[in-house]
């Protein structure tokens, strides 16, 4: 039977979501629950994204395969008994055959926290980058359009990725304030590995008057990954959400 | 020269507020920081709340003197520079002679976060005490009335105080959701040892409905300990604010 399973992390204590044979990650503590679970039968879990260190998740998807049936709510309530209290199992459902977290996903939503407050706040400190403002909302409002269609992100794309194209479709880039925190919501099709992180880092140069909204465009244009600026901390992204064809009946 | 400084900590990592020869406390850190800045001349802070194990803080306040006449920003700044990523100094101001950050408080603002969700979320567990709901806000809200009023809180004191008295002014005591948290903001003149968490235990049992708000009520008057709830976690509480005469010119 396939499971799809929704899970929310603190990340600051992982080295990310892939497994690696030495450090703490996501997919290796729930493969090793699922593992006990199983009598101690491998079980291999596909994550819709694939986190890098730092990075939380309110609703990161997965997808694994065990022989045993088991009822959704009583292999929910177990998983969370074995699982570290910085990773939570919310909800699990048999899922159709074929079903794989990340091949089947249609889009991913992402948000960015900023705290802007001159002095960080520790409550904040690890789900939110500090970068003390003021920042122009409206110049980062203005240097987020830039994101939105279908466009190339060569120039957002950290090396590794290894992905045959660098074209995708953002549906979604705003950025909002709340309270002393600037928040950025990202939707789109897929994401390059520290493409959001990226844009936040293009939107904070942006705010900060740092570089112009033309300029950002331009080395967009230009797939010019020198002429963009760093990616912001990891700490400030969650992945929120993600989201799968509506089952057909 | 005395100083009035405004801290925000996050509580998880300290065993509370006062100091202790071997445990890692907010008032130990603070004053280890400044006797650093002093050349090593001891120096004795007051607090306004002190707040136990794993409670937070955005706006405590704390008082002390200083021989040298620091500019307040410069001092902000070292001070910063010395305390760990979970204590951080927000506002310095230089202070009127005989100011304690205890004793010149007119009151305080305490605000008691309640994760609802069926399952705890990790990004809310450090600040946030989980208590699935549903939850009934009206009886919350109609028990939270009965705090509301000059008060004998004897029946939710905890033991240790060493207070003269248990009467105290409740100003405020109000419950609202936000998202899949409760959130109860309480403001009074002064509070007894562990008095909001055991105000908040009390709104949860009436929020459960395991216990009628008129029943809450009687225990209050009775001033009996034994028949209040348990106080709820520390780690949902903070202290927002303290507030002071306004100066006069």
């Amino acid at each position: 039977m396939i499971y799809r399973l929704t899970l929310a992390y603190d990340g600051t204590e992982f080295e990310g979501w892939q497994r690696q044979s030495r450090a703490r990650t996501v997919q290796g503590v729930l493969e090793q629950a699922l593992q006990r679970l199983s009598g101690g039968a491998e079980v291999r879990i596909a994550g819709a994204g694939r986190t890098d260190a730092g990075v939380h998740a309110l609703g990161q998807v997965a997808s694994f395969e065990l022989e045993r049936v088991w009822e959704p709510p009583q292999l929910l309530r177990a998983l969370n008994g074995l699982l570290p209290e910085d990773v939570r199992a919310l909800e699990l459902r048999p899922a159709a055959p074929g079903f794989h977290a990340r091949r089947s996903a249609l889009g991913k939503h992402y948000r960015y926290t900023l705290d802007t407050a001159p002095v960080q706040c520790p409550l904040r400190r690890r789900y939110a980058a500090h970068v003390p403002g003021p920042l122009d909302v409206s110049a980062m409002r203005a240097a987020a359009t830039a994101f939105v269609g279908r466009r190339d992100f060569a120039a957002l794309q950290s090396s590794g990725g290894g992905v045959k194209t660098s074209v995708r479709s953002v549906t979604r880039c705003e950025a909002r304030l709340e309270d002393a925190a600037l928040i950025v919501e990202v939707e789109a099709d897929g994401f390059l590995r520290k493409m959001v992180r990226s844009m936040v880092g293009g939107l904070v140069e942006a705010g900060r008057g740092a570089r112009a909204v033309e300029e950002l465009r331009g080395a967009l244009l230009a797939r010019d990954r020198r002429a963009w600026p760093a990616p912001a901390e990891a700490r400030g992204l969650t992945l929120v959400a993600v989201r799968y064809p509506a089952p057909t009946g």
